[in-house]
Formats: structure tokens, C-alpha cells, sequence
């Protein structure tokens, strides 16, 4: 019988004054460079890290499941303590947060995306060419402000040919089936109701869709919009009310500030560098128990393939570590939301390094925050969904379990 | 899928006449000493223990999942291989067991708190000032004797203001709301039917209410009794059908007792020191095929703080293995119901140290019996709950899956 964390969490959580920093480093697992046979970690000079490292207690997390790769959403999600496999969020509630469109309650989101049609009307070309982002910021407002029966259309651009499209309303649904039909030579598809009292909300997708298809008709060479994964506001129990906490995002990207959001985060305004996050997390450490704080930049360098370039962001927040460690937080962690090894330049599968430093550790053989010193720990490879059991524990604030 | 130990060793379970020890040591796992750095085990003097180890399969055992702290009833269910998350017994079975009622099917126990009401009937304490055991116990001869429609109401003392009742006659049920409000200034509750069937029983407790709080009238401060959790006689499938061997507890203390008669074991006549144990365990030898053997003092020292008296208690045990070994059983286990750092002073949520000796071992570099090193071992970190399955095999107790 497997209960989840969040259950456990409602059941066991206490509120207590205690303060709880959690660092994510993106994409933090690497893969031994081929000339060195070291990892980023094992390249870069981190002596905060590996001080932390031999005093806390380590090991290594399983985002989802042993080889499956995750996407930074579900990666997240499950170092707060939620299943990835438990709240899945279809693409139009991932396009929204991952360009921190702030959905609401009611609304209908879809991902759009701007394609080509000949004079027959079949797609020749589902992405337009891969149009540039300029141009489709140029079509997004082409298509603003359609409004249908009391239902606002609102256009916001993601990247290239990828555009996100809200409709906003009384009464609709995303019980809907998409208008793109995944393949070209064919027409746009006709949105479909998938559930009773879905019909209202299908039959205004499909007059926004002949809006915007005569609004794009002279358009070359995107001169379409497809529509995919209808989705409402993403809905998760607040952190705050699961684990009876205050909890805090910095996060400079609206992808995370859209994470921490789902998971009821306040978000708190700050700048795009490490310098900016750390000064924003002295400026409120008083105001909340727990701090999720993330660095973008290492997934960035390892997805890029630069492989040095990510050893010296890990070193950057190296740097950082003791400003975090002087204003005493109980529980200090620090982990990755997923691996980007720089051979790879993508997400991979590998299990990450994470730490959780408080005054009740058993520090082991681990004397590197690395790959391969963590897999020495105590903690062994465990699912990330129990990262926050181990946060609230070591802060406090886990009652016992049949105590 | 998971299915659990009890569903797989009833598939796979065979009886054998070879037998299995299991040393339970409470609280067993412990944290550094500020001064040392040293654990409790890493300070004590363990020869036995260690050669143990160093010729054993030896891990760490989770008792329910990563960073969950359980209390010493699911901790000894887990080892036992019965699923914590799945036996859950409320507060009336867990009373009666911790105080080695022994519970009837068809009793129904509660938790009885022993509260102040003022003149006009609303709680003002639900502890009565937290009054002493002595006054507590002569509360309860104030209550006993009382029968309601055949439904006897037996009171039995667990500690301070707290005491169990419970109700022994035909055709009750434990589906009933608590007497208890949980909070002051109000009056006591009427206990509701939570279930169709429940009317009658709930009826006989509300008169039993009635007629307590008319004997407890003129006491003070303690004129009244809160029930709550009432439960039935906890049930669990007997570790004898399940997994096909004679199953006996040697264990001092109640609580234990308890634990060990709810999955079926023959509790066995003994003193409370370790040589009164250890002869228990020689004089039964023969009669049985599964020993729980069970040391509190580790945990006591524990969650006291004191240190020293813990690493001392693994020493007392340690002199004592060869006498174990001595007996010849095919298996030795050895481990721990949860972690009691003297440090903590409580139960944490840290692995447990493990070991398992039979011929059939493939020792690594562990070689002292310690949390750090017990890390190191081939069974990593795992469920406690598996532990039997380890121990069967081990003894050669249990079949192949799809042979």
C-alpha cells in the first residue's frame, strides 16, 4: 500500500517557526566529459558544497521512476512532494506556466500553433516554417482581441510557432478535443465536445477558429492556428495548507514562478541573477517557512552543450552558499530537478545529487557534492516525491507516524 | 504493482523445520555525538556484532518511507512484515495494546481521558491538571463494575489521566464517533453510530457516559471521562498461516507482548534482563521456528539522552550473541523497530542498521555493525517491510515466484 506524500503530509504535518531553504540547481546531474572522464560537479571547484556534503546526510533523487526522464514541471513537482504521475497537466496548462500566463479559475487554455495551409485548405505545414518569434508575436496580435459570446480569446506568445491561446468566460469547458490533427495533407480538425456540457465551449472554439482563420487568410507562410490540449487552471492542494507551512518561490523564470504558483507559492519579485535571488531571499527570510529557490542556469549551459560553462555556474552558487548558510535556516537542501548532462544537451534520466543539511544528519563516505560521492549516501536513490518528508523531518515538522 | 509481503509469502511461504531469530533492538539506530561524532553503535564495543556483519547481508531499513518518524507499534508491524500504512490501529487498539489488555473479538476499547467539568457541564480540562497514575487508578476502581445491557465496561490504567475502557458483550461495534470533543468549553459529546449496525453500541456507551459521569460527580479535580478511538480487537492474518512457521515473542514489556499476539506470535513467559531473555529463547528452542526477541533498553536510553547507557545496552547485547549462535538457528536477523538518538531524545525518521546471517551471505566492505557502515551493504536501503521476506529466504522457508 503506497500512500503518497501529500497524504502522509496532511496527516503528520505540524506548524512550527523553523526555516526551510530548498536550493534547485536545473538540470544539476551531468555525465563524465569524454577527454577528463569527469562530470561538471567533478570539474568544478565547489568547497561550500562539499563542506555541506560531508555533514548532511546525501543521496541521490529518482524524479519519476529508475530510467525515465522528466521535463522541469513534473521535476519540480515532485521535489515539493507532489506525483508527476498524479498531476499531470495537459499542454495548455504547461504552455501557460511556462510562460507564467496567469490562468484563472474558468478559463480554457490551449497550446496554438501558428501553421500552413494550401488553397485546398489541408496543412502542408503544422509549424509554418518555424516561423521567428518576432513573426509570431506579429501574428498573436493580428488575432487579439476576438471575443465570441461573451468568451475573450487572449493570444500570448511562447517561441517560433508556438503561441498560447486562453479563452476566458463564463461556463466553458476543457473537455475538448484538439483542432490539430497531429498530421499534414489534411484539414483543421473540428473541435469536439469529450464530455456532456462541453458543447457551448466546443462550439466557441470553432467560431474563434473561423475568426481567426479569415483574420490570417492573406498571411504567408502562417496563415492557420492549430489548437491542442484544451486545459483548465491547473489545480493542486497549497503547500501551505498540505504542510502546514509559508512557502516562497525565487525564481526568475516564469516557467518555475509557474510551478511554484500551482503549488500555492507566493512568488517574490527578483532579478535574473544569483546575486539578485540571494539578496531577495535576506529580504524576506523572515516572512515564510520555506524557500524554494532556482537556478536557471545550469540546465541552460548543460542543454547547450557547454560543458565548462556549467561548471562554473555550479561554482557561482558555490559562492553563494554561505550568505544562505548565515542567515540559519534549519534545514538547508539542495538539489536538481532532473539531470542535463552537457555530452547529452537534453534532460536525461540519471538519478541527481541531493543534500539535506540540519543539525540531525549522519554524514557519510560522501565528501563531494558530486554524482558519484552521493550515491555513497546514506539517503541512497529514493524518489524525489519523498524529498519534502526528509525537509519537513529534519525541520520539525513531521509528527510521528502511529506514535 | 505492488503487492505486498504478506500477499507474496502466502503464495511462496513452505514450512521447514529450520528456524530464524530475529533480534529486535529498539530504537536501535542513533546520530553523532557533538564531541565524538560517533553514533551510539560506533562508540560501543561490539566483537560479536561486528564479526557478525562482516560475514552477513546487511543494509538499512526504511520503517515506512523516507523522512517519516513511526512510533514503535508500525515499526515492529513493518519488520513483521505486515504493512504500517495498512494496519492501522486506532487509538483504543493501540491502548489496550500498549498496556497488554488482552482484547477479545467483539470487545470494543477506547481511550478514556479523565477531564474537569464545570458547574454548568462544559469542559474546562480535558486532562483534569494532568492528575498522577495513583489518582488515575483510584478513578478507575470508581468505575468499574458498571453493565449495561449485558455490555460489561471493564477500565484498565494506562498512565496519569489517561485509561482505557473497554466494552465486552454481544453485537457491539467499533464504528463510533469519539466522546471526546478535542477541545474545552464545551459539554461532553454524544457518541454517534458511524455505520448501520453501530445504533446499539452506541446507545450502551452513551449510558455508560451517563452513569460514569454520575460516579465521578463529587471528585475533583477529575468529575468526568472522554472516550475516543474506539476500536475492535485488532485484526491481522496470524504470521503462522501466513508464512507457514511456529512464531514465539520474548519480549518483557507489554506493548511488545501486544504487538507480537496481534500477528499471531505465542508470547513466552520471561524476565525483563537479557539473560532472562536469552534463557527463554534456549529453553524454547525446540518448540518453535520463528523467535522475535525484543531489547527496549536501547530505546529508553535513547530517548532519556543518555548516551553512554545506549552504547552500553549494545554491549550487554553483544556478550550475549554467541549464546544465540550457539543454538544453531539458520538465520540470525538483527535490527531495529525505528531510530532513538540520544541526541534527539525522541524517535527520527533515520534508517535503521540491519543484518541477516545464514550460509548463504554475500558480505561487502561492511564490517562494523553501525549506521554508516550498515549503508554500505548489498541490501542498500529498503522497505522494512520486506525484512521477512529476507529472513524466509534466507532459512530456506520460501519458494520461487513463477518457478
Amino acid at each position: 500500500m503506497t500512500v503518497s506524500t501529500l497524504e502522509i503530509a496532511r496527516e503528520l504535518a505540524v506548524s512550527t517557526s523553523s526555516k526551510i531553504v530548498l536550493l534547485v540547481m536545473d538540470g544539476l546531474g551531468g555525465l563524465p566529459n569524454a577527454e577528463t572522464g569527469l562530470t561538471e560537479l567533478e570539474t568544478a571547484c565547489l568547497p561550500n558544497l562539499d563542506r555541506l556534503t560531508a555533514t548532511s546526510d546525501v543521496g541521490l533523487t529518482e524524479p519519476l521512476m529508475p530510467g525515465v526522464t522528466v521535463g522541469s514541471g513534473p521535476g519540480h513537482l515532485a521535489l515539493f512532494g507532489y506525483d508527476p504521475l498524479r498531476f499531470r497537466f495537459r499542454r495548455g496548462a504547461t504552455s501557460a506556466m511556462g510562460i507564467g500566463f496567469p490562468l484563472q479559475p474558468g478559463d480554457v487554455a490551449a497550446r496554438a500553433n501558428f501553421a500552413t495551409l494550401d488553397e485546398r485548405g489541408l496543412i502542408v505545414d503544422r509549424r509554418a516554417g518555424r516561423i521567428s518569434t518576432e513573426e509570431g508575436e506579429r501574428l498573436c496580435s493580428v488575432l487579439q482581441g476576438i471575443e465570441i459570446d461573451g468568451v475573450q480569446a487572449l493570444l500570448a506568445m511562447e517561441k517560433g510557432h508556438r503561441a498560447l491561446v486562453v479563452f476566458r468566460g463564463e461556463g466553458l469547458s476543457d473537455q475538448l478535443s484538439d483542432s490539430d490533427p497531429h498530421h499534414e495533407g489534411v484539414p483543421v480538425a473540428a473541435v469536439q465536445p469529450l464530455a456532456p456540457g462541453a458543447e457551448r465551449a466546443a462550439d466557441i472554439v470553432n467560431r474563434f477558429i473561423e475568426q481567426a482563420l479569415e483574420r490570417l487568410r492573406e498571411q504567408k507562410p502562417a496563415n492557420a492556428v492549430l489548437l491542442r490540449g484544451f486545459a483548465g487552471a491547473p489545480q493542486a492542494p497549497p503547500m501551505g495548507e498540505v504542510y502546514r507551512l509559508r512557502a516562497a518561490a525565487i525564481a526568475p523564470f516564469p516557467t518555475y514562478q509557474g510551478v511554484g504558483r500551482i503549488v500555492g507559492m507566493e512568488v517574490l519579485s527578483t532579478g535574473e541573477t544569483l546575486e539578485s535571488e540571494i539578496e531577495t531571499l535576506e529580504r524576506h527570510f523572515s516572512d515564510f517557512d520555506f524557500f524554494y529557490l532556482h537556478v536557471k542556469w545550469s540546465d541552460a549551459a548543460g542543454e547547450d552543450g557547454r560543458f565548462e560553462e556549467k561548471a562554473r555556474v555550479f561554482e557561482a552558487v558555490d559562492r553563494m552558499i554561505p550568505r544562505i548558510e548565515a542567515l540559519g535556516p534549519e534545514v538547508l537542501a539542495v538539489g536538481g530537478d532532473h539531470s542535463s548532462p552537457s555530452v547529452y544537451r537534453e534532460h536525461t534520466w540519471h538519478p541527481v545529487p541531493f543534500l539535506v543539511h540540519s543539525r540531525w544528519c549522519i554524514p557519510g563516505s560522501a565528501v563531494r557534492f558530486t554524482e558519484r560521492e552521493c550515491a555513497k549516501g546514506s539517503l541512497g536513490r529514493f524518489p524525489a516525491e519523498r524529498a519534502m518528508l526528509l525537509m519537513l523531518s529534519h525541520a520539525g515538522k513531521l509528527s510521528k507516524f502511529g506514535g
